[in-house]
């Protein structure tokens, strides 16, 4: 359960324009590092933040349960996270830490500069919508293909695949697969990697591969959050996903 | 000679816009299989239909000897056929079969959901244009594209490769390899896992990944038919044409 | 250190536009080869041209030490060399050989149909600019995304990866790694395989897979140009080259 990368543009552009955290790294795990040397730590209710103001790293945790939905609560928190961190110039990199990561989870994870997960069946990666009946986001879509090519995401969405680890990394959607308990320490040495570059240089590079993508979503914003909720709205669509969380309940018992 | 996969975008908007055929899979193989349980066999004297009503699903055989060619009564057939089965509730999948698939054959199976290729080295596929001193239409090239990267695109069009079984698997070109008795069994296996998932969810989410190279080609469609006649007719591309002919009489004689 | 690949393109409609020679291949070697069969050398002082008039291929070396800058005077004679053979209707390819391909190297090597690899680690290749504290121009980046993927390109990109030549083949960067002395044998036998396809069927098919990316440039040149000269020059930029360069310096020393 683990995923380092740094989040940037389509998830910060969802949330708020204008982020200038200069690299977040996201991590997955779910066995929380006791906080690193001089680390205060802060953070909400669920979004959990362990600084190292030191080597200029913050890792965040996300404490959500049981499933770490994604609620507007729990967004609004990751948010105000993260520009704590970016209005704080002793920080230039974050390790974003999770349990799993399906739909929106896997689009935090595609939103990060590096992915790494760990070696454990149990952590499934990927955009799973149309097994609930309904369509992930065009930018969604997007972020999919940038990371893994057009004809493995399309094979992906129709089928609303969730990938182990090794299947994940075998198609791109993570970067690197580790046992369990190196997964923070994996982490740590995958973000070195982008902190030894000169900030400004990544920053510009990075926005230079992702403006077509950010802009595009930024653009078509508003109408994609009126067709969503028109869609998910309609008494159809409302049954297909009680359907399946009804199928969820009977796998469990 | 076995190839999954289902039928939709390109070459459907080519043949008649709105096609509404919830999942169209391509199989491609050479033994036909004797209809199956309840099946009506229905089709023209170049496209032959084996409707599994209780399944859901039709396999469609190209019988149009001696290479399948892609006439334009080929072409009518198949797409009655598939109306035919668009239009009856109950088929919810199609499996194409076929013996080979250069060029435009190599389309078709693009088109689909899914590519199963026997295990069999007479059973190449690829756009082998420029061996004919041809070239591509720009939707064959964008299909490709899509299905295999920019970078293999650009050196298969460029050299015209027919890929045999397993370079084919390798860079993209279908989904899987599989011994020739095994093509049929594997095309129905693989048509269950599209059929798994609800299918408007899955029909929007495949419209979401074709739409732009689809529409690209409606809009474009009048003048690429126009530029295709005005270069196919040269006196000089007709002698190249010739020579390709002439080539391949002396490889058999 | 051994590159095959055709010259066109980008690099092309940079020094200059409506270039015709049919097919320009790239190999990478220091182990300059004695001169072929009735091969009159031509060139300039940093650019040596051995025609194989009969072959239709000649062989062009870069020879700008102490590591190929590719200075005005440089690309001036590249242009001028690419020109004379263009205009000569007995050549119909071209193997460009160098000893070292980072940054702009990289391109040229990027812009070519085939690329050969010496395997030696003292050969690597990328896009490093972002080490620099610089960044690579949007068309780099498009030449570079189209040839090994919006993922790779992103992470090669943002951490100015230099590739050896192990990870140069794995990651797509070039199409061949072969002992050294293998390299000049194996660009002949790979430009082989795109003279045999008619000329004017592998230009088209090359121009439509290479259109949108050289439109791109043509149409944001002057802004392109204006941007660096302006970035380039500013005080912190000139000082973070300096730094990058110093670091150098005390590498070697």
């Amino acid at each position: 359960m683990a995923l380092v990368a740094a989040v940037r543009g389509p998830v910060r552009v969802l949330l708020r324009a204008g982020a200038r955290l200069p690299g977040a790294a996201l991590g997955w795990t779910e066995r929380a590092a006791g906080g690193g040397d001089g680390a205060r730590r802060f953070g909400s209710q669920r979004v959990l933040v362990e600084p190292d103001a030191g080597a200029g790293v913050a890792v965040m945790k996300f404490k959500n349960p049981p499933v770490n939905s994604l609620s507007l609560e729990f967004l609004t928190e990751l948010v105000i996270s993260l520009e704590k961190l970016e209005n704080d110039k002793s920080f230039r990199g974050v390790i974003l830490t999770s349990g799993a990561c399906p739909a929106g989870g896997c689009l935090v994870a595609l939103s990060c500069d590096y992915r790494i997960l760990a070696d454990n069946p149990r952590y499934c990666i990927g955009l799973n919508e149309t097994q609930l009946g309904i369509i992930a986001p065009f930018w969604f879509k997007d972020t999919l293909e940038n990371t893994i090519g057009h004809r493995a995401a399309e094979r992906a969405l129709q089928l609303g695949l969730l990938f182990p680890p090794a299947e994940a990394l075998q198609v791109g959607l993570v970067d690197q697969v580790v046992p369990e308990e190196q997964v923070q320490s994996t982490a740590l040495s995958a973000i070195a990697q982008w902190m030894a570059i000169p900030d400004h240089a990544r920053q510009l590079t990075k926005a230079m591969m992702r403006k077509a993508t950010a802009s595009r979503l930024i653009t078509q914003r508003d109408a994609d959050v009126q067709n969503f909720v028109s869609f998910i709205s309609k008494d159809s669509i409302q049954k297909s996903l009680q359907r399946y969380l009804q199928r969820l309940k009977e796998k469990k018992g």
